[in-house]
């Protein structure tokens, strides 16, 4: 293996498989990046077992200046390759196996020799693309993850809700992420028909909305395995969450007897402030609405109390007072990107919806909590 | 207690005593800031024990809009205070105590009622003028700071190398900082004649660093038990290190048999290259010089090797080759903030010294280290 190529490139491309890198894999070959050089083309992937991402550099791309000299491949430690191509002070790098598997990297009046790992003592991962197939804008994707994402579970207790359900019938896709104490459900409009129904892991759709470019198209394909998500010559690879997802939709409630509708941004400045009071870590918020007020406040024994008086645009029904986790309230609400939201209530121990008026594919819900003063 | 003032003007002057606030202290009246309000003053204090921060607010700033209603005092946790006055969305805010140490503070459309520490409880901290006194321009204190705290020690086990050893004699001011592996000496001459000779925790010199502002002047009074730092509305006090400093004159070579002239920036990014490849967390870098080639190289077993010549300006000696950390050398140079930097040797295991080639006031000296390869 010997090549040269452009110093911005190569480590803007390594940059892009090293997100999937970890420092501690229990397979040492994975904290590394694999290199594969062929006559006009570089193959470069990194993984994590669960997540792999596979890049390929063109000899034809823009700036690229590649120059293919031996074809070869090796793999070196993430961290030691990507400082020294960061740090060499050149425009173009030089890379050559020099003796087994230590490897040269020179440029400008630098030169480094590193001990790489042999290609064979990388783990085989297969790449092969699944046949279920539909395309998305960036946008809509990334839209979706930031939508959804954020209401996973973080523990490891039920494995599946440490993932988004996608769910397609027909041309509907549905996304939903739940903790048991929060959901969010996403639904989008396919192109094509399809039909699947798969958890793909939280962690593996940030890595995903890292690398996605705006303005771009991701063709994403399911197994029931795996998922992949093509983004220009870059491809994502996620194993997903085994067992079945629960069924939400008989948890949203359909009947609604108060409403609070309200400034998107008044409402998270308003939680903002009363969540610094905290019992036992959790801010836990309390709305007390009638007609002619909003009062949200917190209470803690040990640090004090706040009170403040909403500017709502309405609130209609009976008089209501409810509470809830400050940071789950906050989040959805964030999630919905909205100028203006509304609350919708059925009781006080019954879990409440939030959405954006301007935009019904996107739902948040938050169960409340009960207090005792 | 009631007045109420500008948040802004608030909001800067709390944030400057919470530097010196400790939240895990023993003392748990120090995790707060105590504020005591006069008839056209406000007085705020924060402090670790170590180091303590008054500063005064005056009715007759620019902006502050202070109106007092009552005088007295009450003591707030500090992350509590920041937080609510960060947080308000209001010009103005208004604090009052309410019934015994509850203290209410209000702005907009938002109140909070936070539980207090009476004034009393906070500890006395004896805040009298030492008699040594010297006025310095904000900019050549700065320049003491940056140039010598980061040569201190960060090993209690002799206590006297972790702060800076200011020794004065008639006009001439001696600041020194070791670790015993490395010293940075700095000299100022002040206006006044004094005599003192204290060792001052480079902790506190980096909080002062922080309060100093740009253009202005520093009183500064030191006694043997205390440093103050008079700083325009506001004052840093921190005790002492007890113990005698060690001589370090002694240690500094007067004669040198090989010189190294080299750009600064050339240098720094240099070892910046080099220095990733460890041995044990320390990174060894090894000059090798002659007359006409000097070369930068480390090596490690278990990650590789880098070399690479540098551009030097001139060497004038016999061959040499000398170790020494990465780090240390680059701190040092770093802290000369000099263009062209001459690094004077006077053999293979002998401490060699870095000097800005314009600024003869400050030195850096490093001690090599013995390599077997």
């Amino acid at each position: 293996m010997n090549f040269s190529i452009s110093k911005r490139v190569f480590y803007n491309a390594l940059q892009i498989v090293a997100k999937s890198v970890s420092s501690n894999s229990p397979i040492p070959a994975l904290s590394g990046i694999k290199i594969e050089v062929e006559n006009d083309s570089i193959l470069l992937v990194g993984s994590d077992a669960d997540i792999s991402i596979m890049k390929t550099l063109h000899a034809d791309e823009e700036d690229i200046r590649l120059i293919v000299r031996e074809t070869g491949g090796i793999v070196i430690e993430s961290k030691y390759i990507l400082e020294i191509i960061r740090k060499i002070d050149a425009e173009d790098v030089n890379i050559q196996i020099v003796d087994g598997s230590l490897t040269r990297i020179s440029g400008g009046s630098s030169k480094f020799e590193i001990n790489g790992l042999k290609v064979s003592e990388y783990p085989l991962i297969d790449f092969s693309k699944p046949s279920h197939q539909f395309q998305m804008d960036a946008d809509s994707l990334l839209k979706i993850i930031a939508q959804t994402t954020f209401a996973t579970s973080d523990k490891e207790t039920r494995p599946v809700l440490t993932g988004v359900n996608f769910k397609c019938t027909g041309h509907q896709l549905e996304c939903v992420a739940t903790d048991s104490y929060r959901l969010a459900r996403k639904t989008a409009e396919l192109d094509n028909d399809s039909s699947f129904n798969i958890t793909i892991p939280a962690k593996s759709l940030n890595e995903v909305a890292k690398i996605i470019e705006k303005d771009s198209k991701v063709l994403i394909c399911v197994s029931d395995r795996k998922a992949q998500f093509w983004i220009e010559n870059n491809l994502v690879q996620t194993r997903l969450i085994e067992g079945s997802y629960p069924e939400t939709a008989r948890l949203i409630p359909q009947t609604f007897e108060y409403e609070l509708t309200i400034d998107s941004r008044d409402m998270l400045n308003a939680i903002d402030r009363a969540s610094f009071i905290k019992n036992e870590g959790i801010s836990i918020i309390k709305l007390s609405m009638k007609e002619d007020e909003v009062i949200i406040s917190s209470r803690s024994q040990e640090v004090g109390s706040s009170t403040e008086k909403l500017s709502v645009l309405s609130y209609t029904g009976a008089p209501l007072e409810i509470s809830f986790s400050g940071r789950y309230v906050f989040e959805a609400i964030r999630a919905l990107s909205a100028t203006t939201i509304s609350i919708q209530f059925s009781g006080e121990m019954k879990p409440f919806i939030i959405r954006n008026q301007r935009d019904q594919s996107i739902l948040q819900l938050v169960l409340p909590v009960r207090t005792y003063n």
